[in-house]
């Protein structure tokens, strides 16, 4: 198949919906990009953290020669929105009838509860079913700490959490549920 | 030299003050740590931004075979703190007379504009002359916009900034300063 050379690839399909087979990452990347452009809010993806093993000098300066990925004991998406801290992760299932917690690490779970305490806004996003459902930190943990199961039904994903609807700019507008979530008394 | 290999070296020297020749770096990661440990604040060094050009697989998962360090955009440290976002930068200069603005990019200086606007504190940790120092963001903001130079004088980090003392525990009290600084009011 071949692309002319002159279209940006950012700009192919200006008018239509972002690709829907695009990964949830580079969606939420896209549109935290978008709210950094319109200064709505500053929220990054952390790097993956990384055990360097061995570098060499070149002439552009240090590179890594091996490395590993570390297991992560914060969540993948930081930053500061309306004066707040905010904290999430964001997970994709193809399993259709719940979410398993294989996908959240025993030190992240920890961790959202750390935010709770300290008063930031923390959630998980979750994909699954082609749907995109934000779910607040504090359902999250009840769920936990009431079930002995080893995943979250889609039941209660569906009933607690506030679907992320897709959109041109930006591609999943969570921060307009966030308003609504965490903000509807001010 | 020989060390008798039943002691754990973090507990070496528990009662003396820590290693003044120890970099900043880890300073402050003890402090954090230290932070974390009695549930005062949650605040994390982020990994610094990679490459990967090339990966490999082993049973243990994957491994990078090639990658390059990034030019980060924010600053190195952010976290939550009394229920506000927290950024910092940590950096050290052996220059005597003043601290060289080739250390902080220009995308990590419109950073620090934008955690100001959107409400965060957010400010720069200054080794030197074997001193650290804490410089509120608004001081360093005013400081560039106010000033042709490539440097910032060291007798304006005397002035403005606010010296942070060695302890044992944290390392760096920097919190300390941060409730004095940004939670007096309260």
């Amino acid at each position: 198949m071949k692309y002319p050379n002159n279209l940006n690839k950012k700009y192919q399909n200006p008018l239509t919906y972002k690709n829907r087979g695009m990964d949830l990452e580079s969606e939420l990347n896209e549109s935290n990009t978008y709210y950094l452009e319109i200064d709505k809010a500053l929220i990054y993806k952390k790097p993956t953290p990384i055990g360097v093993a061995d570098v060499s000098y070149s002439q552009k300066g240090k590179v890594i020669e091996r490395g590993f990925f570390k297991e992560p004991s914060t969540l993948d998406y930081n930053g500061l929105y309306r004066g707040k801290y905010i904290e999430y992760e964001a997970k994709v299932t193809k399993n259709r009838t719940s979410f398993p917690l294989a996908n959240i690490h025993p030190h992240q779970i920890k961790h959202v509860r750390s935010v709770l305490r300290h008063d930031g806004i923390v959630f998980l996003i979750i994909k699954i079913n082609e749907m995109v459902y934000l779910l607040k930190g504090t359902d999250f943990i009840e769920y936990i700490d009431s079930h002995e199961r080893k995943s979250i039904e889609y039941e209660f994903i569906k009933e607690k959490g506030y679907m992320i609807k897709y959109g041109y700019n930006p591609t999943l507008d969570y921060l307009e549920l966030v308003d609504e979530i965490y903000f509807k008394e001010k």
